[in-house]
C-alpha cells in the first residue's frame, strides 16, 4: 500500500489555489495514486456549517476568539473524520488551506497572540502535520485584480483591507523561512504553466522520498 | 447605577429552568432592576447558528473536542458581544446555561480531560465569572418523566443516556462542594412555589451583597 501523504495549497486570493488543485487531480489520477481532495474551513458536513458561519456577513461583528475557535473546530472535525482514515488508507490528501492559512491571517495579519492560535491548533490537528504546504506568492494587488475580474461578490474574509493582505502574505513567507522542510514557496506572478510545472515537481519530490 | 450582577441558572433537563427564569423575570422587573435574560449555546445572532449546528442531528457523528470547540466558540461570542456589555451598563444578567453546563456535561459525564474544558472555557470567557450560579438538582428519571420521556421500561440506549445524565447531575453537585461561595443546589423535588421561593431569596441575598 502506498504511504498517505498530506499536501496544504495555500496563499493569497486570486493566486490560482483552484486551477493548481485541479492540476494536481489530474496529475495524481494519472498517476493512479488514490487522491482526497478537501478544503478548510469546510472538509465534512459539518465543517461546511461552520464555513457557512465564518463566511457569513450578516450576523453582526465576530470576536476574534470566536473565529478562531470556528476554525479549529472545523479542523478538529476534519482531521478525525476525513484527513486521518484517508491517510490511514495510504491517500494523498489535498488540502485547500490548512494550518498554514490560520497563522498567516490570525496571527501574523489579525495580530492575535501565537500561543493562543497555537493551543487551537494543537487541539484541533491532535498531532497531525502536513508533509508539504505549497504557497502560491502572490502580491495582494495583483491577487485582489484577479479575484475581481471572477466577478464574485467578496465575503467577509475576502472583505479585509489590503493591509491585511499584504501582513497575511508576509506570514506565510515568514513560516516558510521557519520551516523550510515542509513549505515551498512558488511565485504564483509567472505564467500559469510555470506554476503549475513547478508545483508538480514538488509533489513529484515528495512522493518519491 | 447598580453594580452589574451575573446569575446562571442550571440543572437537569425537566428540573424547572423555564419556570425559575420566568419567575425571576417577573421579580426583577417588579423590583425596576434592568436585566438581560439570555441562554446557551446562543445569545447572539452568531451563537444561535452555532446553536443550531450544535443541536442538529443531520451531520454525522461530531468529535467531542469539535463539540466542546463550538460551546466555547458561542461562549466567547456571548461573553464579548452581550454579557460584558449589559454587566458594564449595570444590568442583571440572567443566563439559561454557561460554563457549569459544559462542565458537568462534557467532563464529569462524557469524560473529556478537565484541562482541555478548562483551557478552551478560560480563552471564551476572558476571566468573567458568574457571581452566582444556581443548580436546580433533581434525579434524572424524574426530570426525564417530566419533560414527557417514559421514565420506566428504558431500552438500552435510554438507559446509558439515563447514566450520563446521573454523572452529569454528579457533576452539578461536586462543583457546588468545589465553589460553595458561588453555587447554590436547590432541590428542585420540591412544590414549585417551594423552590421558586429559594431562588428567590438567594438572587435578593445575591443583590444586597
Amino acid at each position: 500500500m502506498n504511504q498517505g501523504r498530506m499536501i496544504v495549497i495555500d496563499g493569497s486570493n486570486g493566486a490560482g489555489k483552484t486551477t493548481v488543485i485541479g492540476a494536481l487531480r489530474d496529475h495524481l489520477e494519472y498517476q493512479r495514486r488514490e487522491a482526497l481532495f478537501t478544503r478548510e474551513p469546510g472538509g465534512t458536513p459539518i465543517g461546511e456549517k461552520i464555513r457557512k458561519i465564518l463566511l457569513s456577513t450578516d450576523a453582526g461583528e465576530m470576536a476574534p476568539v470566536t473565529e478562531l475557535m470556528l476554525f479549529a473546530a472545523a479542523r478538529a472535525q476534519h482531521v478525525r473524520e476525513k484527513i486521518i482514515p484517508a491517510l490511514q488508507a495510504g491517500k494523498v490528501v489535498v488540502c485547500d488551506r490548512f494550518d498554514s492559512a490560520t497563522l498567516s491571517f490570525q496571527h501574523y495579519a489579525r495580530g492575535l497572540p501565537l500561543e493562543l492560535i497555537t493551543t487551537l491548533n494543537d487541539l484541533a490537528v491532535d498531532g497531525l502535520q502536513p508533509d508539504l504546504t505549497i504557497v502560491l506568492d502572490l502580491d495582494p494587488e495583483v491577487g485582489l485584480a484577479r479575484v475581481g475580474e471572477r466577478g464574485n461578490n467578496l465575503d467577509r474574509l475576502e472583505k479585509e483591507t489590503l493591509d491585511f493582505l499584504h501582513k497575511a502574505r508576509e506570514g506565510y513567507l515568514a513560516q516558510a523561512r521557519l520551516n523550510p522542510e515542509r513549505f515551498v514557496v512558488i511565485d504564483a506572478s509567472q505564467p500559469l504553466d510555470n506554476v503549475l510545472c513547478e508545483v508538480l515537481q514538488v509533489v513529484d519530490h515528495l512522493m518519491q522520498q
